[in-house]
């Protein structure tokens, strides 16, 4: 992708840029009713209109008095008071007639005859009442300008008479989605087209944050098209967002476009991803050129337009919610570029978060669908070591990532099931998964970094699953082994199997192309485990080079013809309709340390998976014994 | 108010009892476009309806080509590829034809003739191709069941062909206003009545928490009118709330009929306020009878209401954002309630806070429109002593609180005036009032509880003001005292002086009822200060032991007639619309600690209210003298 930036900047120097631009940048003020003004900002100062209470309260059931006219009043000089002129009968609430100034309760008050109340006690004025502007005071200043109106403060100002009050609209922003290869996302995209769904998520966050939005028709990659959208969008919004194609090349229209029509105010900033942000003025409006790759341009909503949506409300973004988390492993990262990396996050101690890099790459929407939060790493930094620590922006409440169970190792369809069922039962945890292989998922619980790992690692020598590994892995160290699942192992063909493979050695033709699993994958080495019993070479296999990461990525490969066979567990064939040639049943463990036996959420876990009710869902997945799933075995290693 | 609670029990009981009986109560389920998804909660779990990309594209301009056909070619050995059969042009995401396997740049290639490439370098399978399924792939878990849609959770979803998803309903929640005394907020209440705003105030937070709401009209108090409302209501709802009137003895008739329509869970919790909270479970779903004081009504609201919303929609509520402060006072409160304190919140250190509490009472909203947060006091705990800390849960962020000064001391229209300047400016920081009077104000600053006191407390020996009471405060410290205006004091007279009130003598004629100013307040100083000078007692004063807390207040009870006479500001007068009869003119200083001089915030309001534009703005107020507004005098005491 050959992209020329006119200047690189900093996040924090291309934020202030934009800022200091469009600091006094305001919508217009519109008059809504109050009722309806709950998360609004005000333009003005608002003062009440009225006192409440208006008027002078009784605070009891009783009789309301002149007070002077009860001086002196006692048992054994009772004072008589005419009913009307002198006293009259009042409840709770009621409003105190203008010449009296004091309430007598009704268990002090005895009435002697139709026409009087006697009392045997004096009261001071004002007794027994509720003042005026016991609430709110005629003329108090209520909420200031550029005050974000809260529940209760509706309730004050309607209190207070105000029904209607001037706020500022809510940001009218049009958004451009460009791109010869995008289709609505509505629509099923034929070969060589992508479907558009960019505008929908930069869409619902802008409208979170206060927005109306606007989505045009999808722009053609011809500048006369884009040029005509953004000059009529100008116009009509207070601001306007293309959205670049995510192929290379596109998006150079889009900075002639708006160099021609206005100023730029920055063209690429120094952060990963998101880079390749366009920021510049139009006719008084901001306009910004956001890049194609989805989690770009999700970043560069979050860190850059978010600012200027609260700014034009008069509102101030709120703070990530941030945390400091460590690392255990290495992670690298190129100097000069802020980084925003997706985590996993998981709890050590009270307040002390170990973070778990997932997959980069700013195309594949996974790793943000499975992250709990993004570390930053700083443009000053090459990278961080473990026991390092870098601020983390939580996509989830801390509180519920505390109690997360993260697991990391192979990947099995079951695992996916129980986690729903996890959800689903409102259990207080939620079961994480980063599927990383067998080998990669020992090396994290190592480390720490996980609760359990998920394994089924064919040791050739004896057969055995698992033990030889975690006796390398954990020397010294206790654990406890949970059975899973046991699951057949096999290969995907394609449907009607039309290249007749019907052993291992049938890989070895000509014209079969195969695509393997990732190194440290269990299947992986049962594969290799398979080639070497058949005595069949790496080489003599085409497309062993090709590495998917999943069971069901690689069965869409063959599914889509685009190999040949893979190897894998039958639950994927099931799902992605391919052919299955069985070839071995493996078992497939959970690695827990020892000193989690009491978590009670792993014992959650254990009680859940020992279920008969969840062992027949695992089986009817297909290619699932669930005979010893649940069981335990400790081992001191 | 006299009230039977059938068995009060204390907010975590309450809380657990009402989580308890509906932990598996859900809204029914609705099918929606994934584009209005953002915020919903997923019934089911999802998976991918396609893989994205779906197909192999090339990852570079070049030509595709068949990986094997490439095998041993170098500069001295070029091959030849045959357009169309063995190559074929692709530009950067173009599908890749299904007989290749590799991308080769176009930079890497030269055709030599019209039909032919020639290349000098092999390349392996899937050189410079986009795998199918880097994004998404089909069959793969999305989202889980119960999961709440982010923004990027739509982009995913869209993405995988995932254009409609099963989402919980909103909760539907009707709410029952009742009460004989109130109207409609739009109408204006006369005498005796009052308008009716809890329905709007709870109505907003429940829109915010994901709800629909249905409010249906005032309901008079009679039985089986709120009957007849609440039996039709739970038909066609998912909750109802019945919001009593603020008048004692309400709500008794909920009770009776909830009891008769189902199942009482409480009725009183050990809150304050907020304990008249009644939950029940008529025909399945929950009732809830909220009390009348808008406080309580909003606490309990909060607290276990807004609980049962996201359990509805299959959430969690998320956790109060809360911190722990310290208190520099002894706060009071009653053993065996846990109490919900307004406070002002100051930023001493670093993560460091001090609370100061607001006024209490449950009918007053102006407590909750100054606060920054809501301090617990645990029921087991008598109070709180200077030093000791309590949790706060804030009302607004953080991060804005730590900015914010807090002025406590006497009020004066002119500081509303400053506070919404600093507000429309967009300056980095509020200026926060408490109006308690001067002496408490001076109070608060030395026990560290403020930025700054406002004061106009004269000397009667000498007749300056301020001074001789800050070194009786500070002694042996150092502070700046900054003008901030000389104002005119007077008397408030009803419109037209009907009882033509001359001088402060005429106030001892036995028809003049005054409304005298709390204790501490300056201008009670000010008040005894000159009926000593006229040789008159306080016992002459009709009303001398009335109180009111603010200039506005007392205008307003001249204004309506309660009162006669009051002592405070010209610009109140002008504000509330009553006669002023001038007596005084004072000086009122903001006095701040010496240490806070080089305060960044201190500085632009001390630059503020010096600019004339500022300055003959309060002027316009009506009885303000700015000739030294902004002066700075420094004392050491």
């Amino acid at each position: 992708m050959v992209k020329k930036y006119l200047n690189k900047i900093s996040l924090t120097d291309a934020l202030k840029k934009l800022k200091d631009r469009f600091k006094d940048f305001r919508t217009e003020s519109e008059k809504i009713k109050t009722v309806d003004a709950e998360g609004r900002v005000t333009v003005n100062a608002v003062m009440a209109k009225r006192s409440a209470p208006d008027f002078y309260a009784a605070a009891m059931d009783g009789i309301a008095v002149e007070a002077q006219k009860t001086a002196g009043a006692s048992e054994r000089a009772p004072i008589q008071l005419e009913i009307g002129s002198e006293a009259q009968a009042v409840d709770t609430g009621d409003p105190i007639p203008e010449q009296f100034n004091a309430v007598i309760k009704i268990e002090e008050v005895n009435q002697t005859d139709e026409n009087h109340y006697t009392i045997e006690k004096a009261v001071p004025p004002w007794n027994h009442i509720r003042s005026i502007g016991e609430s709110t005071v005629k003329g108090n200043l209520l909420v200031t300008a550029s005050h974000k109106l809260s529940d209760y403060d509706l309730a004050a100002l309607l209190e207070a008479g105000v029904t209607e009050i001037e706020v500022y609209q809510k940001p009218l922003i049009t958004i451009i989605p460009t791109g010869d290869e995008l289709v609505n996302a509505s629509e099923n995209p034929k070969i060589g087209e992508l479907v558009e769904f960019n505008s929908q998520m930069v869409k619902a966050a802008l409208k979170k944050w206060g927005a109306e939005i606007r989505v045009t028709e999808i722009i053609a990659d011809q500048k006369e098209l884009i040029e005509k959208a953004v000059v009529e969008s100008v116009k009509a919004s207070d601001m306007v967002i293309v959205l670049s194609g995510s192929s290379a090349g596109r998006g150079d229209y889009t900075i002639d476009i708006l160099k021609k029509q206005g100023k730029i105010l920055f063209h690429g900033v120094n952060i990963m991803p998101g880079k390749p942000l366009i920021a510049a003025e139009v006719k008084g409006i901001p306009v910004f050129g956001l890049p194609g790759y989805p989690l770009s341009a999700w970043l560069d909503n979050h860190l850059f337009i978010r600012e200027l949506v609260y700014l034009m409300q008069a509102e101030s973004a709120p703070n990530f919610k941030q945390i400091e988390a460590e690392v255990k492993r290495k992670v690298s990262s190129e100097i000069g570029l802020e980084e925003f990396l997706r985590v996993n996050l998981i709890n050590q101690a009270e307040n002390k978060f170990t973070a778990v890099p997932l997959k980069r790459g700013s195309s594949a929407m996974e790793s943000i669908l499975k992250a709990d939060g993004i570390m930053r790493i700083s443009e000053n930094k090459e990278g961080l070591h473990p026991g390092d620590r870098a601020p983390v922006i939580l996509l989830k409440e801390k509180n519920r990532i505390k109690n997360d169970l993260l697991l990391i190792g192979s990947h099995d369809l079951s695992l996916d099931l129980i986690r729903n069922e996890i959800r689903k039962r409102n259990y207080n945890f939620d079961l994480k998964l980063q599927t990383v292989g067998s080998m990669a998922g020992l090396t994290a619980l190592r480390r720490g970094e996980s609760h359990l790992a998920g394994a089924h690692l064919l040791d050739p020598e004896n057969g055995e699953y698992n033990v030889s590994y975690l006796r390398k892995f954990f020397k010294g160290q206790k654990l406890l082994v949970v059975n899973l699942v046991y699951r057949e192992q096999g290969l995907y063909l394609k449907k009607g199997n039309p290249k007749n493979i019907a052993n291992i050695d049938d890989l070895t033709q000509n014209n079969i192309n195969y695509i393997n699993r990732q190194r440290g994958a269990g299947t992986r080495v049962l594969f290799d485990f398979l080639l070497s019993q058949n005595e069949i070479e790496t080489n003599q296999i085409s497309g062993y080079e090709k590495e998917e990461y999943t069971h069901i990525a690689a069965a869409a490969a063959v599914g889509r013809g685009s190999a040949d066979a893979a190897l894998g567990i039958r639950a994927a064939a099931e799902v992605m309709d391919v052919d299955f040639l069985p070839l071995a049943e493996e078992k497939y463990d959970l690695i827990i340390k020892a000193e989690n036996i009491d978590d009670p959420r792993i014992n959650k876990l254990i009680k859940l998976i020992s279920e008969n009710k969840i062992k027949s869902k695992i089986e009817n997945l297909g290619g699932y014994n669930c005979q010893e799933t649940g069981n335990i075995k400790k081992l001191q290693l």
